[in-house]
């Protein structure tokens, strides 16, 4: 078989793509469960919603096409770490930190990687905190550790990161590059904005 | 039996519980399917989330006090219009009324009332748009118009509610007044915010 | 493109399998209603699980040979009645007849036909009640009916077909044969319990 | 506060039960897992349908009295092993003890206690495998390890056991006597059924 066949295989019916789903299932159950202790104890939801997906053959392919690697499982599975993805949205800004500090202190999960792009963000002013763990899923052979990117945000980096997608499928062209500079302002109003909120709120949670 | 415990009752374990939860779940489907047309044909998700809820017994005596109103079954049924609520985040504010649209147009719904809040913001600040519907469920004894109120609105008009929902729980306290101006400031930088949004995914669609 | 090409493409991406999806979601709303409505006044649940989906390409394939049809998207639809799938498991046997006659009642429902596999079971032993129904979608240019399958069983009919449906992948085998008599007489073992669990209920509910 | 009260809060709005419905919803990830990877290794379902409700306050307090103990909280938690609880529908009665094997074997469940009312059905006639579990719940405070029963069942044990729950609530009564005999006679039956079909499975399997 032709290796992008194989790696077409290894990402569609394979095992690797149903042991994929059920690392999700476990990381969003973890999350639902921070979410429900936390919410019982401040007062209101700290997790407005939470998905998981496999990256799809198409989009693995124009991931390592773009990092100059070969087109092979192997090579998918070394070196990206989102083929299994996890995204929650927060309520505010700190909350996201919040959820983090929770997970990291989890004695099942390893975090082999923090991306800070709320701190520091993307050129194009991509904001999120990325999170690179491991979970192990109980199979009937035995123990193994999942690697999972679990990508937290607010909901107004959320607007914005859709927005940019949206913009990734037709880039290249010319008029491409004129609306990524009006993005990448706006990118800021959403810091700003989200700032403004979690302000405000904590104003609100003194009274 | 006290009227209000009859208001309780009703709102509670009783028929009208029952059949609300039933009319929700029909206008969930309703706009899941608006949802799975419309993403098929513009190749983006219109609506990101929705979900329901009957109002709490507490929030209905609230309410009726607010606006003078008997504490009886009857006087909520008649006047309240959110007795069963729907609420459906929509990607852009143009997404919103397109999905106003549709729903408009349906042959088994009535649309009693329309309340353009982002025409027209509260006073508050609040942003919003509010359907009052009427739509038909078959139960045993034949079909019930049940009346429901449908609001849409953006990732951000939400967020921004939610905040503002925060505030609503401790107002009347001194410090409460000088936090609502801060919050009416966030509402028009929101409204900005989707402006510039729809604005960008305009262009971007154009390309 | 190849006639066949056309029947698999129309089965899975296409407009068809999105508004199957819309059919099949509307009608298992329209099956929680009449569980919730039925629940209330007899005071147990009605309808255990339902669920729905859509034929897929090879089980289409299947079922044009065996019927002696070109394998075209129009041979499909004209003939196959069960394209679009919903299947509800009912807690006995007179829960399925109350079920049907529910929904053959609402105005917004055509029965195009009944079959009664309970009344008279297939020459395999297969036993339940299939309603072919249409049902009025709205999309965004207008009502569109949909034609849907319903299947309605007790839970040891469904255990019962589950393991037909193991045996039917491996037909033609000789040992098969062997099987399928003995499944035949435990599908009247499955009536027989039918009938006493629903006999003993009936005298629980005189009590 | 009255104890009785007391038992009642910790049942309903309290930290226990949020952290029951923790349980319960780990435990039902911990199944859908082992479903997924058994269904890939077997080619069939092997969980058909799984569920869990926190014991209602209602229900407690009958138990609570049936076995002469005190009205309290911790009376209960010692006493009743069902407080947290979920119910597992398997496909066939090996599949039962399949699930159990690989659940006992994972590092990060206790298996307390097993009670096998298959081998050794109730005098009533109700048959299911029980077990008592411990599973560790990471909350902000550090891990806690949270009691649940699991009930493992045919659908035909389903069938029987729902039936055998309605009589329930009408015992004492006279006419309850005669029906509770027709009603073991019927799970005598329910057993066979469950033998047979395995039976048959297991040639399926062969072929």
């Amino acid at each position: 078989m032709k290796e992008s066949n194989r790696l077409k295989e290894n990402l569609t019916d394979s095992e690797f793509n149903i042991k994929g789903e059920c690392a999700i299932s476990l990381l969003l159950t973890k999350l639902d469960i921070i979410n429900i202790d936390l919410s019982r104890k401040i007062g209101r939801n700290v997790i407005q919603m939470r998905y998981g997906r496999m990256k799809t053959y198409e989009s693995t392919c124009k991931k390592l096409k773009k990092k100059n690697l070969e087109k092979t499982f192997s090579a998918a599975v070394e070196n990206l770490t989102d083929l299994i993805g996890v995204r929650a949205i927060c309520s505010y800004v700190d909350d996201i930190y919040k959820v983090a500090g929770i997970l990291e202190k989890q004695k099942d999960i390893r975090l082999l990687r923090v991306k800070d792009y709320i701190d520091a963000p993307k050129k194009s002013g991509y904001q999120s905190l990325h999170l690179i763990l491991e979970i192990p899923i109980s199979f009937q052979e035995g123990i193994q550790w999942m690697k999972v990117e679990l990508q937290l945000r607010t909901a107004a980096m959320d607007y914005w990161a859709n927005l940019d997608h949206q913009l990734r499928y037709k880039k290249g062209k010319k008029e491409a590059k004129l609306i990524d500079e009006e993005l990448r302002q706006c990118a800021e109003e959403v810091g700003k904005l989200d700032r403004k909120m979690m302000e405000i709120r904590k104003k609100i949670d003194k009274i």
